[in-house]
């Protein structure tokens, strides 16, 4: 873990958020790098869950909504963890953190450098982030930063049904940023306090038989999104939540897991929600949210499979899942699609002209196409190591035969074996190797 | 303008947020064709200014910065509307807005029912939005939300020099939310409390020249970008600032602005920032900010010319422009690039199976390229109707000659001029369209 974290400041994936203020605990910078992997995943995502499909449409809605919401959400009500506050340094520990070897371990020191914390009785504390605004000076202005991006879908769901012609079963899709007071952000950006969701909510008929077919349906679509962007079959498995554990709006919930070095964790879950949100806005708005069948006529309020993965979290586990050191070689065997650059295009030799001037040719081509570079600094194995490291599935060389021939060679990452190009096939090349 | 704001509720661009509650002043929600439409301004931007250039990187910052960010970058101090408050209703006004008739008629009532505030002396109002984060229960918790992206940028200045090779100059894109505490948000999306950003901070030479070189390079690239996606040019302008509307870090500062139905509106700033950011920085966070040239081994504090665009502001002006009614048609005249659906599939007739499953086909081979649709629903004028109003150029129909010559018709939104295309050089046409 320590080298993934060291390689994404090094290579400029992710740095710590205001790492020149010494921080914000919780927060995290996408470097040059980092913010192409992340723009990879959500472009993928959306051309699986929303263009390729019939059933989908998008909706992209704001952070900051109506206080309301989150009352009806319940997330006022249930969105907390139990907390306990040192009557000494005053810091908030999460009450099942506390005890234990494990947990003590985990602690900050008190104000006192010892661990010997004097703790009060366990309380609520709610993880939704105050914000205020408004010209108002009293309570009007108070309002919640959102928690997930869920609800911004359901306050929707009936101007969706107004302004597109969607049928029963669809899903309305949404990438988005959510933020929650987390007590104990950590494990690098898995868990921090802002962070950006992928979620479909997908309406159906309320009944138990199609809730659970599309439950299932979902889980494989979405384990298969995963396990076709090249995560290994074995660092991936369900979880299905125990009773206790579901949260306060779920019938069913799975949870698709990733192996990380810091445990078996959540990397998107899988929930029946019922009619819990649609019911509950309907309660406290006063407007109905009833969809009405254009063949049968029938009114009724549709059940929602949900299903809500991370961004930064897919982000992270795809680098750790493609973290590789072979014979002294870093690569990083990330997909192609979602790889920061597609292709590297180098001169071998920096100090001849002709060399040079074909590569930046080649270069100023693709990158029309592809997130390309061009790289002519030091020697050509140095430039193959520095790609590695950044997951460069190709890397061209324009060597003094490709004057004569007008081929090139291109080296692949995984097998490192090189093949020769035709220079006017080399767009299409890649975009084969891409698919 | 009204009827702009009724096509985006009836065709699902953009929905008041929060409506269902009421709303929440100043936020919108973006529908599935609106979602698509930013989307789309989004990948463009992306692509022309990162992708295509080889001076461009991208970051993607926290929303949430440590609030030293925010007094070193002078928001603290300088990011205020001078505003009075009504003694008797307690609401908040912008100090040059209560004066003369104008403002008089977009007040607020007073809780009295009358238009007579008794206001307070003026004071000066911060609209950084404040919200509550973290463990301990004291000031230490209190951020901001960014009022602008380009801090995200400034204080990872160092970390990018350190993990890629720019060389001055160089520029630092970046896409992302901002929060500002408006008093007065209004004309629909134009004025909003939550926006969307797309910046490039361009790091030059700290001289004079360069400075005037590269803000004239950007002036130009930026508003021939806006030409080149079809915003009519007499509906654009440059104004400069005057010396005394100039904001506290720009040392030249033009707009490029819309001729819109509420009158000439920023787009886009295009400021020379100078050393503000990073030499502030530097004193605030004790580290140092200076790029130190590879060549002469100088050391200094880069100037930056900044672009900083809105994306709601785009979407908007983008779809004003290309609102049109002719002979009674109803059209967006969208660039192609920009369209929220790219083609539109017909079966000529709903009730003939071949044709159907012909189209079906069809629709089912592009989808995996472009964003389309499926309609079977009403006649051909109806159908052709709906798409115009959403901006689709292209729109496809099967008829019975198609399924003996394997040919289809499509109908181009402007012209509404027909041509007949193979069924199998469909991708290849709309793609060369689309370009």
């Amino acid at each position: 873990m320590d080298k993934i974290v060291a390689l994404c400041k090094r290579r400029g994936f992710i740095y710590p958020g205001s790492e020149i203020y010494g921080g914000l605990g919780g927060t995290w910078d996408y470097g040059p790098l980092g913010t192409e992997l992340k723009r990879n995943i959500k472009n993928e995502w959306w051309k699986e869950m929303v263009q390729k499909r019939e059933d989908m449409v998008g909706v992209d809605a704001a952070i900051m909504m109506n206080p309301k919401v989150w009352e009806a959400s319940g997330h006022v009500e249930a969105f907390t963890d139990p907390l306990v506050e040192c009557k000494i340094c005053h810091k908030r520990f999460r009450a099942d953190q506390i005890e234990g070897p494990e947990g003590k371990d985990g602690l900050e020191k008190c104000s006192d450098g010892t661990f010997k914390h004097e703790f009060t009785e366990e309380r609520k504390f709610n993880l939704l982030v105050k914000a205020y605004l408004g010209v108002l000076e009293d309570r009007q202005s108070e309002v919640y930063l959102r928690g997930e991006i869920t609800q911004g879908v359901h306050v929707n769901f009936k101007n969706v049904l107004d302004s597109t012609r969607v049928k029963i079963p669809f899903g309305i899709a949404q990438i988005g940023k959510a933020f929650r007071n987390e007590i104990t952000p950590g494990n690098f950006t898995f868990r921090s306090r802002e962070f950006e969701q992928m979620e479909n909510q997908f309406f159906v008929k309320p009944e138990k038989q199609e809730g659970e077919k599309w439950f299932e349906y979902w889980k494989k679509v979405r384990m298969d999104w995963y396990l076709n962007l090249g995560i290994k079959k074995e660092n991936l498995r369900f979880r299905d939540h125990r009773d206790d554990e579901r949260a306060h709006y779920a019938k069913a919930a799975t949870d698709i897991e990733y192996h990380a070095p810091f445990g078996w964790s959540e990397f998107e879950g899988i929930h029946n929600r019922g009619d819990w949100d649609l019911s509950r806005h309907e309660e406290y708005s006063g407007q109905t949210m009833k969809y009405r069948d254009p063949d049968s006529s029938e009114e009724f309020l549709p059940w929602v499979i949900e299903t809500s993965g991370g961004v930064d979290r897919a982000a992270l586990f795809f680098l750790i899942d493609a973290y590789s050191e072979e014979n002294g070689r870093v690569l990083l065997k990330l997909h192609p699609k979602l790889t920061p650059v597609k292709v590297a295009v180098f001169p071998l030799l920096a100090n001849k002209p002709k060399l040079v001037k074909e590569a930046k040719e080649i270069y100023e081509d693709l990158k029309k196409d592809f997130m390309a570079i061009f790289d002519d600094r030091g020697n050509i194995g140095g430039r193959y190591a520095s790609q590695d490291e950044a997951g460069t599935p190709f890397c061209i060389t324009v060597d003094f035969q490709s004057l004569k021939d007008k081929d090139v060679t291109v080296r692949d990452r995984d097998t490192t074996k090189q093949v020769r190009v035709k220079i006017v096939d080399l767009a299409k090349y890649l975009s084969g190797k891409i698919k």
